[in-house]
């Protein structure tokens, strides 16, 4: 999947002004709105904790973006019913289940600005929820009697599982390869991205023959929107991302402008790094070094560019369908994940 | 669910030798080998962790309950395919991950009378290991295209994930009552009791009218299993148990024989109690003066007589079904439980 530094992809003119998400929601806005409904009504439940801290996660936001593109990948297909928002909320519950344990598993207190569910309710409790919400998301994949569809999902949701143990076996290690790396991100992110781009082609009438190039349209922007995400834990504001800056060096997790970065740089500063990911603080080093070290060797620019090139190639996968206005909102929503680098 | 005190059930004479599991598990016994090949083939996986703590799993034993009732009520409709292994071992995974993190929970040490997963690999890892079990459970599952298994399965998964919570959150209260005990212990043990007895009925050609009474079966043997299950915390030896003597309420959970006993004797003794559930140690409290209490009281005999109840109530169930080797195989499990008891 990982595109080569020698792939001659033709990078298309950034456009002048950046994207508006309403150009590319606009068309399935009603669709979004239900999906919110649905996801209210799927987290009610007689075990109070489960009611309350269901509707903390609801309320904490987020950005929806899986059925997003569940969603617009059904209007692609010319589907227009209740099916695809059964499976735009569970491609939701699917993520919020796996956040929900990894926010455990990082001993994570913030995110999206707000108190994690752990740090709330603590652990055990936090392990049970994201156990009822994974389940709560099968069962409520089954609602169209879609067997094929549960299999993707229960596929990607292993993948998903196995990525971040790849992920946590590798905590602390300074030798985290590139191809680690991408087998990881490709796991914990891309798959599910990928699912949710093809699954509408399993709702009746079945689209068979859209699977592949949708399949590539997800997996391609899983992969920017990781990349994307591993640059704004360098370049954006504590208020911006709602946790600290270098909060993934900080738990342990060495990520690409770094993982890149480390076989050039001399011993002392490669030193600094391994200082940080062995305390998990900025003690004996600042986080103002090693911002100022990627920024010396400009490894969040190669970064960047390779998140461009996965953004190409999940354009050029929908070159499979005819021009309509949705295709286009697909060609630019990997722009508006590049915008967030900005 | 729960017999009250009053229901006339006429109790059985007690066999005079205690049954030997081959009179339950002799006709099913090469259905049972499969479930266990089939236990080690899922749990193979190119994540060295999976594959690791996967084997441990698998060598350390366990009763295989659920997994040979789902057989022997597959028997008892006459079916003799690959199915009904493939759903027992469904069952069993299912069991599994709830066990893996009901153990991160407890922060339990041993089961079995060896070291957890959480123990021996932490409980970061632990937590996935259970999410990868579960979803590997519903991506078994599918394996004949069936959905309403599923359906049966992911509900019986919900309702033990909510009967932890609930148990979870009254976690070291002194006042937990009799409802809140019994409706804990049906969610947590009995609903999937349940789902492997009458999940056979769902294969082709499928026997819906034999549900109810397999249900009921099934719901009442778990009941009844849960309730000698606690017993033998207060009764049964290290050695034998796999796990310390008393652990539930050094764990901060009270179980039945001390829930009847709680009303009916004096303030200093109700304060033992709950210094232990406080203290979650036998510090200011020896756990002999727990056991001779119940002893003296009587509620272990009290409880004992309850899960007997159960037991009949689910040979009872079974007389919608002709007499055959297999019915009689049903007939005497629940014996076989109660005979744990002494």
């Amino acid at each position: 999947m990982r595109p080569s530094a020698t792939t001659p992809i033709a990078a298309p003119e950034a456009p002048a002004v950046p994207i508006r998400i309403g150009q590319i929601l606009g068309s399935i806005s009603d669709k979004l709105a239900a999906t919110e409904t649905l996801l209210r009504e799927q987290l009610r439940s007689d075990v109070p904790f489960v009611d309350d801290a269901g509707h903390y996660l609801t309320d904490s936001g987020g950005k929806r973006m899986r059925p997003a593109l569940l969603l617009l990948a059904a209007r692609l297909l010319g589907h227009d019913g209740e099916e695809e928002v059964t499976y735009a909320t569970v491609v939701e519950f699917i993520h919020t289940a796996t956040l929900i344990h990894d926010d455990i598993i990082d001993h994570s207190n913030l995110r999206r600005g707000r108190e994690t569910v752990n740090q709330l309710w603590g652990n055990s409790l936090t392990v049970l929820l994201g156990d009822w919400i994974y389940t709560k998301a099968m069962r409520l994949a089954l609602a169209h009697d879609n067997v094929e569809v549960i299999r993707q999902l229960t596929t990607a949701t292993l993948r998903m599982t196995e990525g971040e143990m790849l992920c946590l076996q590798r905590l602390g290690a300074i030798d985290l390869t590139v191809d680690e790396y991408f087998s990881i991100i490709d796991r914990k992110t891309a798959h599910l991205f990928s699912a949710a781009c093809s699954i509408p082609c399993l709702i009746q009438p079945a689209r068979p023959e859209a699977a592949i190039p949708l399949r590539a349209y997800g997996r391609a922007l899983g992969n920017c929107f990781q990349l994307v995400d591993d640059l704004l834990d360098f370049t954006a504001s504590e208020g911006e991302l709602g946790k600290p800056v270098l909060s993934d060096l900080k738990e342990g997790k060495l990520t690409l402008p770094l993982i890149l970065l480390l076989p050039r740089v001399p011993r002392v500063e490669r030193d600094k790094i391994e200082a940080v990911l062995t305390d998990r603080a900025f003690e004996r080093v600042g986080a103002n070094e090693i911002l100022e070290l990627v920024s010396r060797e400009g490894t969040l620019e190669e970064v960047e560019e390779m998140a461009r090139r996965y953004a190409d190639e999940a354009c050029e996968a929908l070159a499979f369908f005819p021009p309509s206005e949705t295709r286009e909102a697909l060609e630019i929503a990997p722009q508006f994940v590049l915008d967030r680098r900005s």
